[in-house]
């Protein structure tokens, strides 16, 4: 059994800690976080602790916490034996610790939501084939979906992530104001939502765009600009309208 | 039974044939396309022609085409005693026919991609309580998800669909060329996008959204923008992280 100390209790650890209880390769044997609140939804089932110092020897050390500490963290852990790999989309390979990885779930994460781990895409980096080939055990015990990328690619990866998620996700909030400002239940558009998510599984997304910006129907787009009362969403209206159009070979 | 005659052989058109081939209260007794082309894919099974002048008479005409030819064709059916409905989201109720009405379904149709049509939202509108009636038992035997959406609301309805539905695969596009400039496989991404999409059909958008630009994280919105060699796909980071972050109270 692969023996895993995890550090920090957000919702990354939180997911992290549950995949690998339920894996048959590994177990995690500790958390450890700087504040004692968020450890309460570990402690039940595993020792957790605040003290750097205090953390047990294990094979490998998942540095679960905010990009911008993640550094900071690995440089602490420069002493241990094990493999020190952190979490992070936009966070290069460190080499502060004698054995160094990165153990990346691309997925969005919230505590409350409950997640199918087998599907998440696991994206793994290591400084030594050895490390790499104990990450990947670990990773396809818990996912069929295992991907070396390097840093380069990864910072890549993060950055269409926030296109596909973090932009997208800002999509549906907008259509859920203009829905609520027109009385219209916002669940009325859920099966569309679901639809173009499903559709690019099978197709290409630029085969399947849709809409008046690809079509360059004029007269509905100038409708919607007048339709919008938020500058905001006018200004995000015009700009992917143009963007579209543009691609597309139309003129609005 | 209800007897309909459907005008159009577009992608809306096809659909709406199964779907109504599917139901035990109407049945589709002919199809009318202006060009013979298109029609193949419904005369093996139905009486199909390209003269208007010889539509058989039918409880419902639904005319599946174009925005802007809509009120047209309309026009052209002013004299038959059945329902004129049309499907379309930006058109208005219209006068021209006897009985007028709206049966647009809320969603993205292709004509190779197959659907579930219980859970499509029908939107319906109609200028008398006995038209309704007969356009709402129509679509409540198609899809459990039927709603009286006025023409005010359904213009509401369509511009937030182009939101979620439109500027939504124009950000999976851009994710997908950023990928393939990367040599990075886009299916890594299609989990992120599933869970996103499923995410809010349990919580508002506005409470699941996550990123760089809502954690007001300078730096990686900077490192994002740097990385952007595209410049349209630099303005469109732009301009959504600008929105998020205002939203939120952060300052990029």
């Amino acid at each position: 059994m692969i023996k895993v100390v995890i550090i920090g209790a957000g919702n990354v650890a939180w997911h992290l800690f549950q995949a690998i209880q339920n894996s048959n390769e590994a177990e995690v044997i500790y958390v450890h976080n700087r504040s004692l609140s968020t450890l309460s939804d570990f402690e039940k089932t595993v020792p957790t602790g605040t003290d750097l110092a205090e953390i047990p020897t294990a094979d490998l050390y998942l540095v679960c916490v905010k990009d911008d500490v993640v550094s900071g963290i690995i440089e602490n852990l420069h002493s241990v034996n094990g493999i020190v790999a952190h979490t992070s989309g936009s966070v290069s390979l460190q080499k502060s610790a004698q054995k160094n990885a990165v153990f990346y779930p691309l997925q969005t994460f919230s505590k409350t939501t409950k997640l199918n781990y087998n599907n998440i895409p696991f994206c793994l980096e290591a400084d030594s084939s050895e490390t790499f080939g104990l990450i990947e055990k670990l990773a396809k015990s818990i996912s069929e979906n295992v991907y070396h990328i390097d840093s380069e690619q990864r910072k890549s990866l993060h950055l269409s992530a926030v296109f596909v998620c973090n932009f997208t996700n800002f999509m549906y909030d907008i259509g859920h104001q203009i829905c609520k400002e027109n009385q219209i239940p916002f669940e009325i558009l859920q099966p569309l939502i679901a639809e173009t998510a499903q559709k690019i599984t099978i197709n290409l997304p630029e085969k399947v765009q849709t809409g008046p910006a690809k079509r360059g129907d004029v007269q509905t787009v100038k409708s919607h600009l007048e339709q919008l009362t938020n500058s905001t969403h006018k200004e995000i209206y015009s700009t992917i309208s143009n963007a579209i159009s543009e691609k597309y070979g139309k003129k609005l």
